[in-house]
């Protein structure tokens, strides 16, 4: 296991493959899921020598919520069917490395269960907005309480994408026997509009995370509305098939919020560098899912760590090779694309 | 079978393999067929969230025809080679989808046995117009009378396209124990012009589509010729092999008609994104044949109403993922080319 | 055997491997010969429709030489190697569809043989100028009394290509046993320059085409120093490897040429759509060797008869279908690039 | 053995798995290993005819040091590992072709013993600077008493690359019981800058080649921090996965330097092509290491003579078709890009 590719690749066997399914299929025909990944081949590296490049510091602050480098877990979702610890056994990875996880409403242990196995760990909340603004606000107030430092909202999910590969295996979802402390709070939520924003704005003083923008528009407005942070997603490829890598629509959104609010993407990272071309171009942080659903299936906790840990020093590497010794150093100069070679085969 | 892709794929062999050949393959070396299906692949969404998408409408209306959704049967010949009901049970599943049906001159089926079969569903007539004037008079008034409700010119088939797959397997074409009603209404018309359309338009007042245009002067032409619709379409990559997809020949012709009368494709689709993506590029409405040849393979009338419903359901999804609630939402802006990516394997 | 593909790939096997590499291969690594080939890719075709194609003619003119359509016989050599008539049996096909045939140098016949083989055929020389000035005139008066209407000088062969297929069978070039009448009038000609040009041009009164051209800057030279036409070959990529494809040549050679005289490409065409692509792109007529040694290699004389057929019916039918009917209205408007597909697999 | 392709090919199996492997890889993905190779199918040549090449000479100065092409044996470490006479071996071979050899800080003779093994050869000194400053003196000064005529500073290893195909093979770097003489002179060197440059430059009198810079940035900095000349260099694909290919680096490089001192390129080559591609680009010379790596396993120093002779052959021939008759005459306007090819399968 000395990759991150590694564990994405030993994964399949060791859980069941009509439950393997979910976390690792896309949406239709999958064009997005392989898109995310096929992105970072779209941009090269422009390295600069030369540099004294001796103290490197990969801790950055995202949101007021310090942690030890630009790069956390993405939120997904029933971890316990793939390790009986679910959810517990990533906070504590993720928790020891000081690294961000981003908590899933279709969590199988609920937020006082993590923070109690994983305490002082950086965490946030991901969440919908439900019709039952009660509801929503309890959950929301369920998390501060637990030390969850943001809110997530995820807003790529008006109705649920299809996913034919579960759908082809009889993956049952949510699988009847399994315990999600907040199934109730997970909602398709066609109904929701920029205006219920303020609403979420109004009730909470943390800080607000608009996930799942992809378009230049829609960065703006979520700007416009008080954002703290866009997240630029497609969910994995797992909603929308056809739209952009996550990487491929982020220079867009980074161009359109200005600096105006902070900056994430996720989908397809494999590697350090490629959190290194997220930040060149102009992510604040990268975060990645699937990476940690295969570590977690090849070996719990201690795999969660390893991938950590594995990106950690890939990031650190590579920051060096690039000349610059902290996050803040990577700049658009640092990448450039890479042009399509002719094949006349 | 989840997918029309299923049907596509589960179809040979359940048809003699010198007679699917027909309904499959494209002139020559098939690049313009293969093209048709990959063209889709060159654009990707651009979905915007946050949108109130709770109710989606796909009705739509084409020329005057109220039709559920804004996508149809293209023109298929000899239908009862498939399965013995023909025609007649596409019809029936159309007409129950109230999804438009083109029915091609080289019906198995008189256009009254279509019409007792599915009264009452959206009808329109592919013809060619013959050196014979009388016999091309009367076939337009015979469709008319079985409620018929638009002409579709074919303007694609000076000479007959060179089929080599039919070459190889032996297919005989027309198959000399098939009744054809029409057959003698079917002609290659390399005499035919622009000037003879007016001819159409005198005799006749159901509205005129011209199919097979692939080029902005052909699209002007047509417009300043008096034609309702324009109909992007390479006949299934069946004529001139090397001539551009459906999709891509679109962009340019929907620019030269600039509203001035309705537009549509065919060629290639087989997901409910890509109806997406033509009507983002300026169709009204998109068409498809091969799908509904391996419906109609693998199960007949039941097949054919499952390819609309999957389609149905696709782009209505589609829709609300978008952002968008009816078909006229979807805009230029939904869309944007995809860039290659760089392979260096 | 219903393509001209089909004859290219049944060859191999009629005709010794360690002979056959000769024909079929190129220098180095072939990404010049695969290239000539994929270049046609490149393009695709824009038709129009309801033009009255009723008439179409291929005939057309080169050089003053009467011609059956636009598209000839490229020199190759040695064809005995492939088939006991050798040039004759090419000859005899060549007259009989009244299509154009350039003798090679390198013939195992001697043009008198091939006249008398095939009286009244339409034939040009292709020749290099030797050191030898002598035996270069006598040479060109011995094709011009055998009836032969043009002279080909091939100008890119300063030094023999190494073409590594031939080292790894073992070919030996010429083999020692083959009568190669003019054996000696083969030469690499490192010293020749554009003022070689104008000795030919005052000892012949034979119209004199410049083979071997790929850039624009030889094109100017070439009208410059009284080229009649002008030939872009990278010699069937047996020359130096890397340098572009006919096709991809040809847009520059014609622009720079500008209609002061003739153009011709060769290199990869396998379709009759191949040659309306080059019509389109600036051509006067293309030309081919390949498809005609694997027609020997199949089938001798009359193979070579089929090939010609093939490609005349297909360039008839790609001409009514593009609303073409003479190689003459073929425009630049006929075709367009083709835009590269994505394929993030 | 025909081709350097030939002994690339041929090596594996000569020299143990877990050894050839240090020579093979790359970093990481090796993304930057294959992009070295495919970087020169991105630039085709465009070859000018009727040039008098009957004279071609290949011999050029750089900095100082005449050889007899402009393309030389780039870096590599440890050749003993390879084969027991080690860069002697190498030196021989490229002595005996009066070709430039670079010799690594890692080698596994001595300065001394290159040198008697082959005196005479033009060769220069790969070193890194040393946070001591004597033995970085000391090496130098002992290479100039050797002969070298030159010294190579790299500057893209501040760490070292993650190679893990060593990884997985267990290749122990270095090798416990190998010696290298200087092993104490090669360290990682994250701490070094320009400044240190001119520190080389006031201790030593000979040239001083800047090796490892990618962008125009860093080109112009060596420049005016007084660099003879910048060798474009991404280490092999060997340290930071991702950075351009050595070719893509070059025309940017090149430009930047404007002529000011000489400039050089490595990474992927294969062909006398590639070396005519790197001249046309900007550089002075190109250089390879693998081809000699493959070269001593399957035949030693006679292997190495070899692929130089090979090397020099196919420069010669490629010069002459291009219509150049020395490697000052290869310009910008003799290579162009190669445009990517539709491939709708």
């Amino acid at each position: 296991m000395l990759t991150v590719a590694d564990y994405v690749e030993a994964a399949p066997g060791r859980v069941p493959e009509n439950v393997w399914c979910y976390f690792e299929g896309g949406a239709n025909d999958e064009v997005t899921l392989r898109a995310n990944v096929a992105a970072y081949g779209r941009w090269r590296l422009r390295p600069r020598m030369l540099v004294d490049v001796t103290e490197i510091t990969l801790a950055t602050t995202l949101l007021g919520t310090e942690v030890s480098m630009p790069f956390g877990i993405a939120p997904f979702a029933m971890q316990r069917l793939i390790c009986e610890e679910g959810e517990a056994a990533t906070a504590r990875a993720a928790a020891g490395a000081n690294a961000l996880m981003t908590v899933s409403t279709l969590t199988t242990r609920t937020h006082g269960e993590i923070s109690a196995a994983a305490p002082g760990g950086p965490r946030w909340l991901q969440l919908y907005v439900l019709h039952d603004r009660g509801r929503t606000l309890a959950h929301m107030q369920e998390a501060q309480a637990a030390g969850y430092s943001a809110l997530v909202l995820t807003v790529d999910l008006p109705y649920v994408g299809r996913r034919e590969r579960d759908l082809r295996l009889g993956f049952q979802n949510p699988p009847p026997d399994l315990h999600l402390p907040y199934a109730k709070l997970f909602e398709a939520t066609p109904a929701l509009t920029w205006r219920d924003l303020e609403w979420v704005r109004g009730q909470m003083r943390l800080p607000l995370v608009i996930k799942g923008i992809l378009t230049r528009e829609d960065a703006t407005l979520a700007v416009e509305h008080g954002a703290d942070a866009v997240w630029v997603s497609n969910h994995g490829g797992r909603q929308l098939d056809g739209v952009a890598a996550g990487l491929d629509a982020l220079p867009e959104v980074a161009e359109a919020v200005g600096g105006r609010c902070e900056v994430y993407v996720d989908g397809g990272i494999r590697r350090g560098i490629d959190v290194l071309k997220a930040l060149a171009l102009g992510a604040n942080a990268a975060f990645a899912a699937r990476p940690f659903a295969g570590a977690l299936a090849v070996d719990g906790s201690d795999g969660v760590a390893h991938v950590l840990s594995l990106l950690r020093g890939e990031i650190a590497l590579g920051l060096g090779l690039l000349g610059c010794t902290s996050p803040a150093q990577v700049a658009r100069s640092h990448v450039e694309p890479t042009l399509p070679y002719d094949s006349p085969a």
